[in-house]
């Protein structure tokens, strides 16, 4: 057995009793009944995830997976490949969005090069990036498949691997992304398993025109078109038209589902693995808390498809982690409750009148 | 001149310079243009409510006023008023709803005394509350006026001098209420600005019932009937139909505004007391951020009568300030976007292509 399938084997559902004792005291804060609402559904599903109804959420981490895209030579995006290996040097130098928005909560930042196509070995010397290479950037998804089914296991094992080695330091996982192009993949992946038209999942991505957008859509159908990928077989969809940073932000899920983490999945990106992982291991979603709804048309069909409702509605459409980061407050809020809120019992205050 | 004159008087519109030139700054970050949407259209604002194109947010309290209010003796709440004392000593005991999200957000709690019925002296004593009480609640809105103008002045006043004295030491104010049976004179309050229906704008407070729903609509016209406040006079709806809290979060928007600090809004309360503040002085609206839309009913009303789109929407119906505390991080993201966020030629990054 493969560490994919002995991690998907060592993934349970929320723990139920946790749940209820959570929902119990929920019930009994100085406070009218459920007056801070989904703050208090999100604080039944951290005591069910972690199996405590006394959750400690403080240490945060988003995890930014990066890699390059073959299908970036049909001109999809508004800019050039390079800057994905030109953007990871801007994370390692902490002035990226992202470094922003972790610094502003209180979040690590950790950084896995899956696949970009630029010499990044000077910035793996520094040990402050995680090197997961699978290759230089996938294979033109317009003309043939991202990779090698071999390939998409490792992606999908690199990030379990990265999760599982953070989960003893991290109480709450956010998942990013970074790959000039990664909107492309990432649509085609929502149509193969939602089945709604490429037009619907396609959005704008860094900001195209119409007549850029028009090309895209052509390309993301004949992306599924040419490489035929069995939707019911998830490797065989990322394979054929995924990506490494989309197979490694699966595995993170799977991995911190494994270790009973809760995972905030950021915008259309970190959605499009999330879909991976949840066809891989559909109690995997149990782990999963949509941090918001991305701007990218498309997105709130993939949400839905998952059974998802996002914390947050921001008009975001970066990426790499950002969403994920701005609702990890509210995380920490919500678990919070569970903690630091006394009973009407414990702090001696009238109950309502019946 | 009076202190609320002379404060109305010193508050001037945001600076339109600070704002161009975020804005300019903001549309060279290293991210396609404009990518963090709504976080971004409010880095603008806070540089203009600052007054520099990097602002600091950083440093964060809470203001809560507690007051009671005599109008609770018409049954419009499930709880007894006693539960207004017995609250403010758990927010000093620092277990209560606000305490919770404040620790999770790094923001510190201010209590005020606006004239709540309980014996507070104790408390007092401590030094750890600001007293600024104006009797033992309001007069009993059913019947007559809550309060006489001059108190309606002294409220006000009162939250002026509290945002002020706190402003040195504050970057970003967000305000709260405690006050049982405080969303019935919110409302009468909203009816009179907005000219909706007391149906339309009255909510379930603490959680009534049908029955009890239809009185507090009943009683919420009643006020109106018997009290005709004057809307084009602001301190004759606060003097008839408010609330000692409502005058004194008021005051604390106006001494923000004055002080050039952003001041989040919380729910139904703290909207309420902004229409107040609005109707003293429009251009205090530039310093206001609706922090959530409450699941109270006709919360969303009262937001687009005074043209202001709320960051979050949770289903909170607690107040407390615990919608504004929450709403912290997005306003110290957003600021840091300016302050720690590389541009494309600081960071060496490649442009769009054209």
């Amino acid at each position: 057995m493969n560490l994919l399938e002995s991690i998907i084997r060592s993934i349970t559902p929320q723990d139920y009793a946790a749940r209820i004792a959570a929902e119990k005291r929920l019930g009994q804060l100085t406070m009218p009944h459920w007056a801070l609402g989904r703050l208090m559904d999100l604080a039944v599903d951290l005591a069910g995830i972690t199996r405590t109804p006394r959750p400690a959420v403080a240490r945060k981490v988003v995890v930014i997976m990066a890699g390059d895209h073959g299908v970036t030579a049909e001109g999809v995006s508004r800019y050039p490949q390079e800057v994905t290996a030109q953007m990871v040097r801007n994370f390692m130098r902490g002035s990226a969005g992202i470094n922003a928005l972790a610094r502003a909560v209180g979040a690590r930042v950790v950084v896995v090069d899956m696949g970009v196509a630029g010499d990044l070995h000077d910035l793996a010397a520094t040990g402050n990036i995680i090197s997961k290479r699978l290759g230089p950037g996938t294979g033109n998804i317009g003309h043939g498949p991202a990779m090698t089914r071999l390939q998409a296991i490792r992606a999908i094992e690199a990030g379990i691997e990265v999760a599982v080695g953070l989960a003893e330091e991290t109480d709450v996982f956010g998942i990013g992304d970074m790959g000039i192009g990664n909107t492309t993949p990432s649509a085609a992946i929502a149509v193969a398993f939602t089945g709604a038209s490429a037009a619907a999942i396609t959005g704008r991505g860094t900001g195209i025109d119409d007549k850029q957008w028009r090309a895209k859509v052509a390309v993301v159908a004949r992306a599924l078109e040419i490489n035929r990928p069995d939707a019911h077989d998830p490797l065989d969809v990322l394979a054929k038209v995924g990506g490494f940073e989309i197979g490694g932000i699966a595995g993170v899920i799977l991995g911190a589902a494994a270790r009973r983490k809760p995972v905030l999945l950021d915008g259309f990106i970190s959605t499009a693995a999330a879909m991976i992982a949840h066809q891989l291991c559909p109690v995997a979603k149990d782990y999963m808390i949509a941090a918001h709804r991305s701007a990218e048309s498309g997105h709130g069909i993939m949400l839905e498809y998952l059974g998802l409702k996002p914390l947050l509605d921001l008009n975001l459409r970066l990426g790499e982690g950002t969403g994920a980061a701005l609702a990890m407050p509210l995380v920490e809020s919500a678990a919070r409750l569970l903690t630091d809120v006394a009973t009407f019992a414990e702090a001696q205050v009238s109950e309502a009148k019946r």
